[in-house]
C-alpha cells in the first residue's frame, strides 16, 4: 500500500535515524527524557507536551505540575526541538465566554492548527474534567473559549481541518476519578462552540495492551488511505496500570469508521524514565511532529518528549 | 411573594383536595399507584411516566420495562388522567440522523412542548447511556433526531420555550454504571443538534436527602419568579440508596442561577408501592401537569404516577 | 412442537389449576408461602426447600438458618405437599471419605434420583463454598461422600441419568463472597468422586433478568427434546440485586449445548413474601416436580415452596 | 443460675405479658410501632430512642430525622410509656467545652443516669462520626461536654455506675463512611473528659447473624452475675445488610471479659415497620427498662420502641 | 535433622557458589536476569520460566508475553542454563480432548516430569482462568488434553510421581480477576482426567508476606523428610502487592498436612528487574532444578530465570 | 518575619551545607539512603527511623520489618549520625499497664523527650492499629504504658512540652487497612494515660500532594512564631499513592489553630531510593535534629535517614 502524508514539508525536524540493531517501527530519541522535571521554575515535573512548527523553529504547551501538585500548562519555545525554554507561570487565557467561567486545573494539553490559528484543547478542571478549548494566533496572546462537553471527559483532540464543513474531535468521555473504562468517541461542530453528533469510534479491549481503556494521543495525521491516529492504551495488570500507545487509520470522510488498528502497541514503557516516577509504567503520547516528504518512521522524540 | 404560574389553563386536571389531616405541600392520589405493574402487555413495571395534557384528554411516554428487563418507552392516551391504554409495543422511532444509530435501550423519559411539537427525551443507549432526543406532533410519528451528549448522561430535561434565542436543557452526567455521584448541569443549542455553552447548576450535598447525586425531573415550570425545577434526590442510608424529591427556583434567563432550593425534601418514599418492590425505596418525578390559573399546590398525580 | 417429559407418573402432584385471569407459563400456588419461617425448632427461615416425591407422599431437604443464622440443611415429610414435618435438627451425615471432612455449613441443597438412590447436593463449607455431595436410600441414613469440586463453587445440580456413562453435574463456579458474576458449567464423573471434562454452558447476560449471574436450579427434566432446565438469574439494580427465574433446553447428549433460552423471565419477586425479607426480591427455585402424564405448565408450588 | 438484676423497682413499667404462644425470650409489644416515623413535627421518621424512668412517667432522647434527612436528637415525655409528647426541636445544649465545638449532626442517643444526673451519649459529628457526651438533671437544660473520643466512633454506651473508681464506657470505632466492620471496646474516664485504659471487648464474628459488626445497645444492666449487655449485631447477607440483636455478660469488675454471649439473637427484623422503610431490615436497641423485682423476660418494646 | 533430597543427579547443573557476604538461603545468579524480556521474536517479556533437565542439557516452557500483551508459551532450549534459544512462535498444542475447547490465552507455566513424559500444566483460558494440562515426550509434539479444574484457578503444579495410586496437583483457586485472596489445595486423580478428594494444604496469612494470598511454584521435591514446596507469597502493602517466595514442608502420602512452613521469606524483590517493570515488585518462582547428590542450598538461577 | 528556634543546641549536628545549584527549602544528605535496607539482622528493611541526641552522639528507634515482614521497632546508636549499629532484636517493652496487653506489631515509631525522659509512641497492634506509647530513661530499659486512644490510629506525634498544663498529642484516625482519607487531630492528657479534649486541626485537600490524607512527622519544633510541624501528605495518582511532606505552623498555645501552611510540598519522592522498593514513592519523616542556634534551613538526613 503506497501511503502518502498529506501535510507540510518539516526541514528542520530533529530527527534521528533508527538505531541499527531495532526494528521497532518507532523508536526512541538519544536524547530522552528530553525535557528535565524540574528544568521550569518551581516545577515538580513537566510531560505530556504538546509541540507544533513555529516559526523556524518549534513552540509548545506543555503540563507543568508545580510543587503543590497543581496541574496547569505552561508555552515554551525551541530552536532545535531539543532545548526548550519553558515559561516561569501557566499560560493566562483571556477568556473569550459569555461569563466567565472557572478553570480548577489544566493537563494534558494539544495543540493544532487550523486554518488560521493554534488551537488548544486539554482536560479542563469545571465541576469536573471536561474538554476545555482555548486558541492563539502568535503564542503572545492566548483565548479561551467555551467548553467543549459536558463533563465528564479527557483527552480532547481536534482534526487539523473542517470534516465535512465542521470542526471534529475525538474525546473519551469518563467519570470523575482515575476512570475504569474509556472509549474514544468522534463529535460535530459548526463554530467550535456547540457539539453534537456524536459517534462512537473505538472501544477499549481489543488487545490486552489496550484492554481496559483508550484515548486519542496527537493531532490525527492525514494521510491518502485515512486519518492515522496514534492513542494510548492501558492494561491492568495484577499491580497496577500500564500505558502503552498504538496507532488507528480512521476513514478520511467519516472519521468514526475504523479502517485499521493495531494489535500489538508500538511503544510500552520500558525504560527508568518510564517506569519510575509519580505515576509508574506511563508512555503517554500528546504529539507527533511529521514531514511529509521524507517519512518512514516515527520518532519517540518529539511526539512524546519526556514521561515521567 | 406573589408568585404566577406563567402557562395555560389546564381545566380537565385531575385535582384531587389536600387530605384534611395533611399539611404537606405535596400529597399523594388516593388513586395510587394509579398504573399497574403489568396492565400493558408482557410489562414487568410500567413506571417514571411523562404525561402531558393532549386534545381533550392526556398523551403520555412510559417507562415499560418488558419481562426480560429489557427497558423502552411505550406511548399511552387517557381521557381523564387515571384510566390509560398503553400500546402492546415501544414507540418505533423513524430516524432522522445522518446514519442510523443503534440504540440499545430507552428509559426515563420525558415529553416537553416546545412550539409545534412534543420533545421527548431519554436515557438511551449508545454504547453507554446518553440522552436520546425524538418529537412528535400527533403522538402517531415518532421522529428521533441526534442524542444531544456524548455519553455517559441521564436524566435530560428540555426547558419548554428558548432561552436567550437556544434550546435548553438540563442533564445529570455520569458514569457507565449505577453511579455514586451527580450533579446537574445546564446545556444550549441552536439547533437541537448541536449543544454547548455547559453550566453547573447544582451539586449534590446541600442537605441529607440530596446528599450522593441529584437530576431534574419533570420539564421545569415557568413562573413569575424563575424556573421552577422539581429533582430528585438520593441519600445513601447505612443499607442502600433513598431517591426522594424536592424543588428549586432557578434564575429565568440564566437558568444555572439557583434563586432558591428546598432544604426539606417535599416527598420521600414512605408508601408500600414506594418502598417495596424491584428497585426500593424510590419517589422519582417524570411530568407534572399544571393548571396556571388555580393552583394552590402541587398534586403527587400526575407527576408520578406510579413507583414501583 | 410436540414435546414429552420423559418420567414417570405423578398422580398425587399437588397441582392447582392456573387462575382464570393469568396468562403466564408459571403461577404461584394460592397456599404459599407453603412453609412458614419459623415452623420447625429454632429457625430463623426456611426456604430454598428440594422436595421428591417419597413413597405415597413426598420427601425434602430443606435449608434451615437457625437464629445464629448458621445455614444447615434438614429432612422433612410431607402427604400431601402441604403439610410438612420438618426435623428439629440438621441431617447427621455419616461420613464416608478417607479423611473426616469439615463442613463449616450447609445451604442451597438439591435432591436428585439416581438408579437406586437420592443423590443430595449442596453448597457446603469446606474452606470456602464448594459443592457438597451425599446420598440416602431411605431418608433415614444420610451418607456424605466427597465435595465435587475445589471451592469456590455453588447451586451444584446434578441430572438424574447417567450421560455417556457418565454421572452429570451443573455448577456455578464464583469466588469467596457474594460473588458478582458466575456462569453454568457441566462436569461428569465415572465414580461420582472424580470429576472433569468441564464444559462451559451458558454465561450470564443474555437479557438483563440474567445480566450479573446464573445458576441451575432443580434437577433438570428430560424431555423428548432436551434437558429442560429451571436457572435463576440475577439483575443488579440501582439499589440492589433482584432474583428470577427461567428456563432453557439443553442438548441431550451434549447437555453443555444451548437448543433454547427464555428471554424473559418466568417468575420474578413481586409477591410480598418474595420482596421482603433478610433477602429482598429473590425467587430462587431448588425443586420441582412433574408429572409426565399430564402437565400443561409448571406451578410454582412444590417448585420453589417459599421464598422469604 | 440464679440471676438477679441489681437496681430499681419500677412499679409502673409498661409490662406486657409473653404472648401465649410464644417461647421467645425476648418478645415485642402488641401496640408496635409505639411511636410514629412523623409523629413529631417536621419529622421524616423517629427511632433508635432511648427512654428512661423520670419522675412519675418516663423520659426519652429520640433520634429525630427531619424532612431534610438531617439527624437530631429530640427530648420526649411519657406517662405510661406508650404516648408520647416529642419536642417539635432537636435538644439545645448549653456547650460546657473550653472551646466551642462544632456538632454537625447528633444521632443514635442512650441515656444513662449516673449518680445524681442523667448522662447522654451519641453519635456526634465533628469532623466525622465520633462519641457526643452531655448530661441533664431535669431534662429540661442540657450541658454538652468534650467528646469522649476521637472519630470515627458510634454506640458510646456509659456504664451505670462507676468501675474501680472510674467512668466506663462501651464503644465501637468505625470509619468515615457505613463502616464494614465494628467490635466493641471499654474505655474508662477520672473526670468524664479524659479517656483511656482501653480495653477490646467482643469481637464481630461469633456467629453469622454478628459476623461483620457488633455496638452496645442499651446502658448495660447489672445483675448479680455480670454486666447484662444487649447488642446489636449485623450480617450481610447478599442483598444487603441484616440487623439483628442478642445479649452478652461481662465481668462485674473486669467488664471487658466476656463470660457468655449468645449464639442466637434474641430478635431479628421480621415485621412490615422492621423489615420495610428508609434502612431495611433493622433491629436495632437503643434502651431497656427493667424492674428489679420482678422481671422474667425483656420486653421488645420500651427498648427499641419503633424501629423504621 | 539429616534430610535427602530424592531424585536424579544432575551434574550439568548451572550452580553458582554462595557469594561470600551471603549468608542467606537462597542467592541469585550473577547472570540475572539470565533471559531479556525481549529475546524472542515479538516479545514484550519472557518470564515465569518452567525449566527441566532435558538430554544433555535443558528444556524449557516460557511464558512469553508478546507486543499485545497477549499471554502464551513457548519453548525453549540450552546447553548450559544459560544460553536460551525461544521459539518465535507459541507451542501449538495437538488437542486430544473430546471437542475442541477454546485456550484464550496460556501463561504461568509448569513442567513435571512423570513416569514416560513431561506434562505441563498452566492458567489456561477457558471462559475464565484455570488450570491446563497437557505433555510433550520430547518437546517437539505437544499434547493438550481436559482442563483438571472449573474456572476460576490459577498455579496449577503437579507432584513428580504418583500418590497413593494416583496423580497429585497443587492448585490455587481464585475469582475472575486479580483474587484479593487464595490458599493452596491439593487434588487426586486417577487418570488425569477426573480429579476430586480436594483437600486444604495451606492458607494465606500466616506471616505478613504471605498474608494476601499464596500458590505453589515449582514441582515439590521429594526429600526424605517429605516434600519440599517453593511458593510464592503476596502481601498487600500501602502502596501495591509484593511477591515473595518461601518454602514448605509437606507430608509425603498426606501432602495436604503441612509438617513446616517458612515464616520468613527465602526471596523478596529487592533487585532493579525485581521491583520496577510491568509489573512491580515481583519474585514468582516456578521451576527449581536439583541435583540430588550434592546440594547445599537452593540458587536463586534457574528457579526463576527473569523476573519483570 | 524573625523567626527563632527555642530549644538547645547541637553542635554535633551531621550538618551538610546546602549544594549550590539547589534553592530548595529541603535537601538530601549526600550520604543517602544512609541506612541500609538489611544493616540490621534478618532485617526485609529499616525505615521511618526516629533519632534524638543523646549523650555525646545519638540514639534512635527504627521500624525493622523482618524477612517474615513482621513490623517492629528496634533501638540503635550512632556516634556521628551516619554511621548506626542497630539491635538484633526489637526493644523488649517492660509493661506497666494494669493488665498484660498485646502488641501484635509496631511500626512507624516517633521519639519525643520531654522533661526527664524520652517518649516512644509508635502505630501499635491492638486489634487494629492504635497509637503505643512507652518511655525510656537511658535506651536501655524501656517501659510501655496505656495506647492512648481506641483503634484505629496512626502517626502519633508528641509535643516536647507540655501545653496549658498538659501533655499533648497530634494523631490521625483511620481505619482498620491501608485508609483512604486521614486529618490530623490534637489531644490532651493530664497524665499520658487518659486523653480527651480532642480537636481537628487540618484536613487533606488543601493542594494536591496532600489531598488524600495527611499525617504528623518529626516531633513539631517550638518557634517564636508557633510549632513548626513537619508532616506528610499523600496524593492519589492514576497509578498509586504519592507520600510527600510539608510543613505548617500551629499556634504556640492552641496548636489546634493552624497559622500557615505549605501549599508545596517541601520535599517528594524523586530518587531512586524513594521511587522504588516494597512500597514505591515514599517520602516519609520521623524525626527532624535542630539546632537552636545556627539553622538556615532543614536537611532531608536525619529526618527521614532512609525510605525504601
Amino acid at each position: 500500500m503506497d501511503v502518502k502524508i498529506i501535510g507540510q514539508s518539516l526541514p528542520n525536524m530533529p530527527w534521528e535515524e533508527r538505531p541499527k540493531d531495532c526494528k521497532d517501527i518507532v523508536w526512541r530519541s538519544k536524547h530522552n527524557p528530553i525535557i528535565k522535571r524540574n528544568q521550569a521554575k518551581d516545577a515538580n515535573s513537566i510531560f505530556n507536551s504538546a509541540v507544533v512548527p513555529f516559526k523556524d523553529g518549534f513552540a509548545g504547551v506543555f503540563r507543568v505540575d508545580d510543587r503543590a501538585r497543581r496541574m496547569n500548562i505552561r508555552r515554551g519555545f525551541s530552536k532545535d526541538g531539543y532545548n526548550w525554554e519553558i515559561d516561569d507561570e501557566p499560560i493566562n487565557f483571556i477568556q473569550e465566554t459569555r461569563d466567565p467561567l472557572v478553570s480548577e486545573y489544566k493537563y494534558d494539553p494539544r495543540v493544532t492548527f487550523i486554518e488560521d490559528r493554534y488551537y488548544i484543547t486539554w482536560c479542563n478542571g469545571y465541576h469536573g474534567p471536561t474538554i476545555g478549548v482555548g486558541y492563539t494566533f502568535d503564542f503572545e496572546k492566548f483565548y479561551q473559549i467555551e467548553n467543549a462537553f459536558l463533563p465528564y471527559n479527557r483527552n480532547g483532540v481536534l482534526f487539523p481541518r473542517k470534516i465535512n464543513g465542521k470542526y471534529a474531535m475525538l474525546s473519551r468521555p469518563s467519570d470523575t476519578g482515575h476512570t475504569p473504562f474509556g472509549d474514544i468517541f468522534y463529535s460535530e461542530s459548526p463554530d467550535m462552540i456547540h457539539w453534537g453528533c456524536h459517534r462512537h469510534v473505538m472501544s477499549a479491549g481489543y488487545t490486552p495492551w489496550q484492554s481496559l481503556k483508550i484515548g486519542a494521543g496527537p493531532t490525527p495525521i492525514e494521510t491518502s488511505e485515512g486519518w492515522l491516529l496514534i492513542y494510548h492504551g492501558v492494561l491492568l495488570s495484577c499491580n497496577g496500570y500500564v500505558y502503552s500507545f498504538g496507532a488507528a487509520l480512521l476513514d478520511l470522510e467519516k472519521p468514526w469508521i475504523v479502517k485499521a488498528r493495531s494489535k500489538s502497541y508500538l511503544l510500552s514503557p520500558q525504560e527508568y524514565y518510564e517506569c519510575v516516577g509519580d505515576v509508574p509504567n506511563v508512555a503517554f503520547p500528546c504529539a507527533a511532529l511529521c514531514d511529509a516528504l521524507a517519512q518512514e518512521g516515527l520518532q519517540y522524540t518529539m511526539a512524546v518528549l519526556i514521561l515521567l
